[in-house]
């Protein structure tokens, strides 16, 4: 491969197809040479737990540094699941379909319910966990011991504040934990429809990811547990499995970068407040308004709009005459196949989107 | 904590407790904004591939880029272990040990055998298998379907060749696969002592890993079956397992790096060859030459070395006026309390190890 | 508790509440005293193997005689499926409802598909695995690794010949190993409807076990694999999963028991052949002739019957009123409220079943 | 093979290879024809419940009637422990031999401890349980999380009340419960050397198994949980793992037949209490005084005890020529091959062990 031959195509396939930002890059060059303890024991993670514990309004919130989406789910729901129980997902969850069955791997059942666009609501979950204890033969049956979503959803979708506050009543009347999947979570925070903030779920969830791979960083995810020590014993259960990085470090200051602020960012200065953004915040900004542009122009020209998504994802349904004068010029993301032949495409906006590459975009479209 | 301050103590305790080789930091800067596919399907991370078959004079392998070394064993172990077998190690075994049961988590026994300065050997093993199959229960006993041994042990020690052939034979025979935990393999090669070079390695054994966490890399370790596809559908076990990185070639360009040839590195200066060293090769060098020099200086002032370990680790046994005294000036490694009450420490150099760091701990000694 | 006392009312609740057919008990009075090597490698549990051989047509078949369904279940679907496969089963399916969790406690994924009256069919099997593979991201999800059916259904509904033949084409079309579930096996090779026999089974299936427990033993399931060694290592899988029975051959006597030819027995009378029936056979047909003339006399009495179901279970649809009448006087069981407030009960036959008290339900509906 | 030929051999090779004690049997029969509800919930399984709390003098205690030792020992030491711990054996122990890896496929290390004479004692687990915490790296290590001893032991060796107390002791000292597997409880029972009765073993441990398979039943181990809901959702998890019986009272009847007194015995002739001995009991007793008379003959004939066992196994090292002499005469078992050529045979007593058969087995020697 020619590295230094820039890609013939524009690049609006997904949102884990560059490096990391380069202030990322950069804190990892100017601490390179510095001595640490391992196991993210180090001042580098500490410093980043503390900013994001800050960030959630969660003094007392466990945080740990993980390295993938998959790792942080299995991990995470092992620990809190009884061997007699499962947990409640979407039947479109992550955890129910692309994470090759590591769930069951750790010996638990994914208990699939239906979903609207990606999200479950609170009368479903109600409905299932009502019905395993009313069921009179539950004692043979698998015990709802958690409730796994996603936020921002499989689809793209938000959780509103209300939807997530009555799933979490809905869990906690019924002693069930609560657990958000937030491996795109700069990019639902940054949304403008948006109204559900760190601290909501700090506050409303038992654990939750924050997650750093698809949102700028080289790799990693942030485990918040709002509430100390809710996973006991929970650093050896990470070692256990396989999730716990030596060089913790790598991790920790990828995190203390996105959650130290940025002086002089773009998105700062849209604000009357003398507080710059956050890095993170700023990641999910720069995608969010790219996709907002991206959206208005695609209303503009006429293109159909698969289903709303309000984040970084944008799916339109072309016919084989637009897809291929299409993906001769961009590199877009296939999701699915029509039963009337048509398809449905992708465009998925990042971090590392281009401001002029969006104007490019919008030119094709 | 001020990163800006330098350490006040000489540091030996550890050979991960620094960044990355500035070689590897430099080459993700590079590629950082380039796109591409996600999950090691890139062409860093097949580049890396080649490299690394190349090395191993092994051109048929699967190698996969996974993140760390607890993480690289269970998922290898799992994957080639059928329900009713388990795993043959020293007592003295990282997996038997020190990865919080994490080859158990699987559903595996770890089948601990006595063993010498951390190695097994032939004759132990063959008694172990031998010794299954001849017990009238064995059908009601755990069968060995695996032997797991690590070049270097977890004391420093080699395998010679003609050791580790005797092992090689002794597996084959009883068709029970040979996997070797190679998580600090660059001081192992780079050891004068040693005679087992990578394809050897690809030739006696049926699965083993390269270590780059504790060799120079942020993370990753590669994972080489020199047979194509020994272990059927390897990929999504690894993604089963936690262990696929969305953004494979992180893991890819690092290595890609680790097996690049160094111009004017100082190791190649050595050599009358026209090769350059690769930089896999140079950090060994640099790790092996540090502990060379302070294993002499040990030796000439009269320090008790508790056991011979010819790689990039150093024992010395010292009463407690040497450990302050020590401790006051170096960061050192607490190994182990003996029953007369003095301690073993370890020095650990690395890849990171400064020639001029290395004068000072020597005069301090 | 009192148990000289006759019951008060008259059982028709299910088909494992009383102890064993009187022959299996007799059996076991007779051979009582007498020493033999344990764990299933004794002369009656050879014995008994040698018969179901026999009546399976499958000479080279493995046999072994399990416990319960249950673990039957576990063990056989835990032992065939790699750990990156998962079974296909009905959404109603036992496993997929019933055993609490037990196929994700040993690693892996129940698939569960749409089904009608309990049954799965072969197009839907087909779009499952078919739809597996075309899957861009298949190498991200769990793999089919074996396809779980009942015979009879959970429902009390059987798969025809023809049926079961497709299921099997479709299978091993795509290299999926079939396993038959045969816990009421007795009462579908009886039924009148059913035209798939145990060489059937045996030819169709790469797994199926043929039930005792429900079919008139104290408890035992006998595994049956057409193919000799389909499973390697399959005792030690047995032992490992808690399933192997020191004293195999009280297992090994009920099923030489019920594979061997009962002289005289009613269901014989009926024939003119100079072959009397095997003890299951003639078990299954008095649960049958029983279910038939119940069944019989529910329609001419216009009860309304929920579903067909052939064999010996019945489902009646009743309100209220009808409830408590029949409540009062018979032990049925529950089976679901209907949305509009009616319920279905089960009437359930089983070997145990005399022929005046069908007379006396028959009376009282 | 022809079962009513009296087998050749006088009988003394091991204590499961007939059926089940006559007063068992009787008691099936007369029961079989009841109905009763299912999975352990039935009358006769609750009247075994309360005699078994009667006889360990604990009333609040938990009760289930399980099929096999592996079975037992797998769900509650698997119910138990958390993912992230332990259990403690001695190297000897069933679990960490003879299970075929049951506790690793259930996910949990077993910690060997070395032992003597198949005992451990306080001090070691002691130490090891300290070593754990001790340990600067135990968060990286599986935490002992269970004690498992068996009474008798895999030698037939007995721990004593102080022994016991110790152990339960240190165990409770470190928050480490104790579980111990009484397979052949019923022989330790009866030994006149023993102090420790059901009381005891109810009050010092957290989990124990009252053993039936070895001690006169068909199968079936009662394991009792002195303090109620000490394993929360314990059926659910027996149901898992595949251990619950659908017609429980199989299990229940056998038990209650064990824990009812027997009027009339031997057993109770010797004693002037006007109490009769529990059936459990006389078992017990009868295979010990088989025992002690076996034991005094081979004492005063000289043979070579290999090792003390003061229960109903009895361990004697014998010459070829010996072995060949008694081998034509008697079925013993073989236990093992010593370095100097001698081999080491055992004498097992059981329930079912004649006086007469004693009388020549004493001749024979």
């Amino acid at each position: 491969m020619n590295q230094n031959t820039a890609p013939a195509k524009l690049f609006f396939a997904s949102d884990y197809m560059e490096g990391a930002h380069p202030l990322i890059l950069q804190r990892l060059m100017e601490t390179n040479l510095l001595h640490t303890v391992g196991y993210g024991t180090d001042e580098f993670s500490e410093s980043a737990r503390t900013k994001v514990r800050k960030a959630c309004n969660a003094p007392d919130a466990d945080v740990y540094f993980l390295v993938g989406g998959t790792q942080a789910n299995a991990t995470v729901i092992g620990s809190i699941l009884r061997p007699y129980q499962g947990v409640i997902a979407a039947e479109t969850g992550h955890v129910s379909t692309h994470e090759a069955g590591a769930i069951e791997a750790g010996g638990h059942k994914v208990i699939t319910l239906p979903h609207k666009n990606g999200k479950l609501d609170a009368d479903t979950i109600e409905r299932c966990i009502q019905g395993y204890w009313d069921d009179a033969n539950h004692e043979h049956m698998v015990m709802p011991g958690l409730v796994y979503i996603s936020q921002p959803t499989e689809f793209g979708t938000l959780y509103s504040l209300e939807e997530l506050t009555k799933i979490s009543e809905t869990c906690h009347k019924h002693d069930v934990p609560l657990y958000v999947d937030g491996a795109r979570l700069a990019y639902g925070l940054a949304c403008r429809q948006n109204d559900v903030m760190l601290p909501d779920l700090a506050r409303l969830c038992d654990a939750f990811y924050i997650g750093g791979t698809k949102c700028g960083a080289l790799f990693g995810e942030a485990v918040v547990l709002p509430r100390h020590d809710f996973i006991p014993h929970f650093f050896t259960l990470i070692k256990q499995n396989g999730a716990l990085l030596a060089k913790g470090r790598i991790a920790g200051i990828q995190f203390e970068t996105l959650f130290s602020e940025v002086p002089g960012s773009a998105a700062s200065a849209d604000s009357a407040s003398e507080n710059f953004p956050l890095l993170y915040e700023a990641i999910g900004q720069n995608a969010i308004d790219a996709a907002d542009r991206i959206r208005a122009a695609l209303v503009e020209k006429g293109y159909e709009i698969s289903f709303e998504c309000p984040t970084n994802q944008l799916f339109i349904t072309v016919d084989d005459t637009q897809k291929e004068r299409l993906e001769a010029l961009l590199e877009l993301s296939f999701w699915e196949k029509l039963p009337d032949g048509r398809t449905v495409l992708r465009i998925c906006t990042s971090w590392a989107t281009d401001s002029s590459d969006v104007d490019k975009l919008i030119e094709i479209l």
